[in-house]
């Protein structure tokens, strides 16, 4: 019976893996859209979004009924209950992946992001598409370090994030109050999506060491 | 040992329900600080946040306990795991709140929110406010029918939002693109903190009744 426990353990760090894998997709997917003002694919990641929705309840019902029928303790509940966490901020980061495509969709047929800042937002999508890459990885694999590891990537996120903050509130900003308050958004979920990356990695190594570790 | 148990779980409802009350003050005070430019309250809700984080570690630990001690099943689990739930809501709109202070904070001595829509972010924090604590009622209460009572109070704050955003982007917008782009963030701060008592309304019916109640 423990036996068949840790491997229903196993699947369960397979389905939230696998839920890294879609939320780094739609992270990359909404970018994409949003860059080249590709109305299609943007609607293809707001659809797709329900997707990750239905996984993470997958994973919340498989662990509640790990706790019912196994009733586990220390470190094995210790685990269940950061796999229940992690859905909840993978899922999340589906959620600022589909606003980012939500933003392409609105401001569409026009550019959401103007030439000068297409490199930065380049850059966020990307930096943040690989953070979820590498959560699944953690997960997966061992979680020792990841914390400090992803909160290094995150000082990146976050002066990305200020660079577009500083860009759109210099004087010669030329595109408006309008794209200025919706790039501020914009900037935000980038920034939102890597710190919820930052938690499941900080989670995930207390689960699995019962320490942190920081930069 | 049941009868403790009960005692225990009434207990983890108790400071769960305290927690709303940390997270309403913190929004008023926030709230406050945002539209008077107070700078040292706006300071006071900023070191305060860390009461709820600790409110919050407290809530799961003493959810891992009963899980542990008691292994719990049916509905007594899923009104655990729906505290442990709700406990990071509600620290969330604390986080939420202290965003709202720190807003204040960026623009003093100069006011964040101009004449205009004063009345549109009185509105925002009040409701907030009052949506976190009616969450704490529910705790304690019965949560039949909060969901479809909190989503209902939540469409008033769309519309709230959607108001700021209208009035920062039309043509005759006269307090430049920094103020703009402030208020876009500050108005979603209030919107998302209200989203977040909508879900710990729908996770506690769900928990106590197993449906949700929509509008």
């Amino acid at each position: 019976m423990r036996e068949s426990f840790h491997g229903d353990l196993a699947r369960l760090g397979e389905q939230l893996g696998a839920m890294c894998g879609l939320a780094a997709e739609a992270m990359r997917r909404a970018n994409r859209a949003l860059l080249t003002a590709d109305l299609q694919l943007a609607e293809e990641v707001l659809t797709g979004d329900d997707q990750l929705d239905r996984a993470r309840e997958a994973c919340e019902e498989q662990a509640q009924s790990l706790l019912a029928l196994q009733a586990p303790v220390a470190g094995d509940l210790r685990t269940i209950l950061a796999a229940v966490y992690c859905a909840e901020k993978i899922e999340r980061m589906g959620d600022l992946a589909a606003h980012v495509a939500d933003a392409a969709r609105f401001t569409h047929p026009d550019h959401a992001v103007p030439a000068e800042l297409e490199g930065v937002f380049t850059e966020l999508g990307e930096i943040g598409a690989g953070m979820a890459d590498r959560v699944g990885e953690l997960i997966l694999g061992d979680a020792e370090g990841g914390h400090a590891e992803l909160d290094e990537t995150d000082h990146a996120v976050d002066a990305l994030h200020a660079r577009a903050l500083a860009a759109i509130t210099k004087d010669d900003w030329a595109h408006g109050v309008q794209a200025a308050s919706n790039l501020a958004l914009l900037a935000r979920f980038h920034e939102r999506f890597a710190d919820q990356a930052v938690s499941v990695a900080k989670r995930l190594e207390f689960a699995e060491t019962g320490r942190t570790s920081t930069t």
